[in-house]
C-alpha cells in the first residue's frame, strides 16, 4: 500500500496525463447484445487500449510522474507487464517484469517486443513480490505495483471517467456497471469516477468461478483469499486476495460481486466476437459473461460492461468461441 | 447513378446527421504493427461501426433524408444489408434486402435480427439490380444503392473525415491511406475528405487478387470488369466493376490500386487479432494485407488503413487466423 487513497481529482489529473497517449476507447453497443439481454448494453472496449488492456492507464499515470528513476520493475500475469513495458519505453526507462512461467505466449512476446526484460517465476511456489523487491533493491529501481498504489488506481479510473461521460453524451443513465476484478484497481478507480459522475449507478465486481475472493470479501466485510492461484482460463484475474487500498475504496461503494463460469466466459467471448467485433480474453470477458448469464436483472435497464483486455492466444480464443 | 457528384460540404452535412447515431470509430495503433512495417500504421476500425461495417454511415445518410417513403429496398452481399436494415429501423421504415444465397450466415442472421426481410438470389445467374427494382416498383419503395448515390458516398466519406481529424489531433501527417474497394463508394468518400483535409496524402484502393477491377480501371483509365463474381473469401468486395460515379471521383484522386492474395488476407486478419484486438472479415482486411505484404513503401511513413468490416463466421475466422 503506497500513498493516500486517491480521490476523483486524482482521476481527472490522470486523464490529463493520459491525453494523447492512451486511446479513448469506444463505448460500443449492438442490437444483438441488446436483444439477448433486453437491456441496453454499453461495452467499454479496453481491449482496444494501447497494449491490449486497460493496464497502460495506471502504468503511464505512475511512470510519467517518476523523476530521476533508473528503471522500473513490475510483477504481472501479463497485461500489467505490457502496460508497464510500454509506459517505461515511452518515458525512456528500462523495465524488468517478473512473470509466471505459465503466462500465455502472446503476453510474453508482446512484453519483450515492448523492450522489457522478463524474469520467470513459479506461480505455485514462489513470491513474485519478493523477487521484484530484490531486483528493485539491487538496481535501485522503482516498483510499479499492479493495483496497490494511488497513481495506479487513479490511472485505471480514467476508464470509468470516460465511460460515464460517453454514456452521458449519448443521453444514457447507467443503471449498473460491471467490471472484471482481480486485485481491484480498475474497479476502485471506476468506483471513484462513478461516485463523482454517476452516483446512482450500481457497481458490481465480476470474477471467475473459484476465484471469487472479492465477492466473498464484500459479503463478509473482511478480505478473503482464494484457495488456488492457478487453474483458470482467466489468467488475468488470479490475484489471491483484494488489495488493502482497493478494498477500502470498493467495500463501501460496490453493490455486490458477480461470478461467471468458464462456459459462460466462452459464450461472452463469442458474443463479443459476433456482435461487437472485438477480441476479449477470458479474464476480459467475465463481466460480460455475468451480464449475459443473468447474474443481475437486465430487462429495460442500461448496463455498462468493461471488457478489460484482449490478450489471448489464437488457439485458446478459437477453442472458446466455437 | 443518382444525383450530382457529392463534394466535401456533403460529407460535413452527413457527419452532422450521423452524430450520435454512428460510432466515431477509433484510429488504432500498435507497437506490433509498427514494428512489422517500419511505419506508423493507423487503423480506422470500421468493424466497430454500428452493424459491424462502415455501411451504416451511407445508409443512414440517405435514409434519414427520406420523406414520405413507405419502405426501402437494397441489394447486398451482406454489410450494406445490415447498414440499411439498421438505418431503416431507426427511421421507422420496413426494409427488404435482396441477398446472394451464399451470403455468410452471420450476415443473414444479423440482417433479420435488425428487422429486415431477406429475398435470396443466385449470384451467378440472376441480376440483383433487376430483382430489387421490381420489388421497389411493386411496392412504391425507395432503393438504397450500395454506392452509386451522392448521399451514400458522402456518408461513407465521414470515415475519411474522422480519420483525417483523428490523425491531425495526434500530430500525424498521413503519407498514405489504403482503403478496401469494391464498388468504390467508401474510397470515393474518403478521397473527397482527404482532398479537403489532407491533400498531400496518397490514396490507394485495395482489392482481392482476381477481383481487381478498380486497379485495372485506374491503370487503363476505363472501367474494367472482373472475370468472376464469386469464388473469393472476400465476399464483401466482389462488385463486378467500378461505379460510374465512384470512378469519376476516384480516377483523378487515387495514386493507384493495390492487390492482396488470400494468404496475405489471412495474415492481416491474424495481425488485427493479435495486435489490435479487432475482428476483421476477409474483405475488411485486404488493405491491411496490402500494407503488411509490402505493396507500398512503408519505412518511416505514416500509413492510414481502413479495416472496413468484421462480419465473419467464427469457423472461417478461426481457419484463417491459425
Amino acid at each position: 500500500m503506497q500513498g493516500e487513497l486517491p480521490d476523483f481529482s486524482d482521476i481527472e489529473a490522470a486523464a490529463a496525463r493520459l491525453k494523447g497517449e492512451a486511446v479513448e476507447t469506444p463505448l460500443l453497443e449492438s442490437a444483438g447484445l441488446n436483444a439477448l439481454t433486453g437491456a441496453r448494453v454499453l461495452v467499454k472496449a479496453e481491449c482496444l487500449q494501447r497494449t491490449g488492456s486497460f493496464k497502460f492507464r495506471g502504468a503511464w499515470n505512475l511512470i510519467s510522474q517518476l523523476e530521476g528513476a533508473g528503471g522500473v520493475v513490475a510483477y504481472s500475469s501479463g497485461n500489467h507487464a505490457q502496460g508497464v513495458a510500454a509506459a517505461a519505453r515511452l518515458k525512456g526507462l528500462p523495465a524488468i517484469i517478473v512473470m509466471p512461467a505459465d503466462t500465455p505466449n502472446i503476453k510474453q512476446q508482446n512484453t519483450r517486443a515492448l523492450g522489457a526484460e522478463i524474469v520467470h517465476y513459479d506461480r505455485a511456489t514462489q513470491s513474485r513480490e519478493e523477487i521484484a523487491a530484490a531486483i528493485a533493491r539491487d538496481k535501485g529501481w522503482v516498483i510499479v505495483p499492479p493495483y496497490e498504489h494511488a497513481h495506479i488506481i487513479a490511472g485505471q479510473g480514467t476508464a470509468g471517467l470516460e465511460m460515464a461521460r460517453q454514456a452521458e453524451a449519448r443521453g444514457v443513465h447507467l443503471d449498473a456497471v460491471v467490471v472484471n476484478t482481480s486485485g481491484g484497481g480498475l474497479t476502485a478507480g471506476i468506483a471513484l469516477a462513478l461516485q463523482a459522475l454517476s452516483p446512482a449507478t450500481l457497481l458490481y465486481s465480476a470474477e471467475p468461478e473459484g476465484f471469487d475472493d472479492y465477492r466473498r470479501s464484500l459479503e463478509s466485510g473482511e478480505r478473503q483469499t482464494n484457495a488456488s492461484t492457478a487453474g483458470s482460463i482467466c489468467d488475468a484475474l488470479l490475484s489471491p486476495t483484494p488489495g488493502e487500498m482497493t478494498f477500502a475504496i470498493n467495500q463501501p461503494r460496490l453493490a455486490g460481486g458477480l461470478v461467471a463460469n468458464e462456459a459462460q466466459v466462452g459464450q461472452a467471448m463469442r458474443a463479443a466476437f459476433q456482435h461487437l467485433k472485438i477480441v476479449a480474453e477470458p479474464g476480459g470477458a467475465v463481466a460480460l459473461a455475468a451480464v449475459l448469464s443473468g447474474a443481475i436483472e437486465t430487462s429495460g435497464r442500461n448496463i455498462g460492461v468493461v471488457v478489460s483486455g484482449g490478450n489471448v492466444d489464437a488457439d485458446l480464443f478459437c477453442r472458446l468461441i466455437k
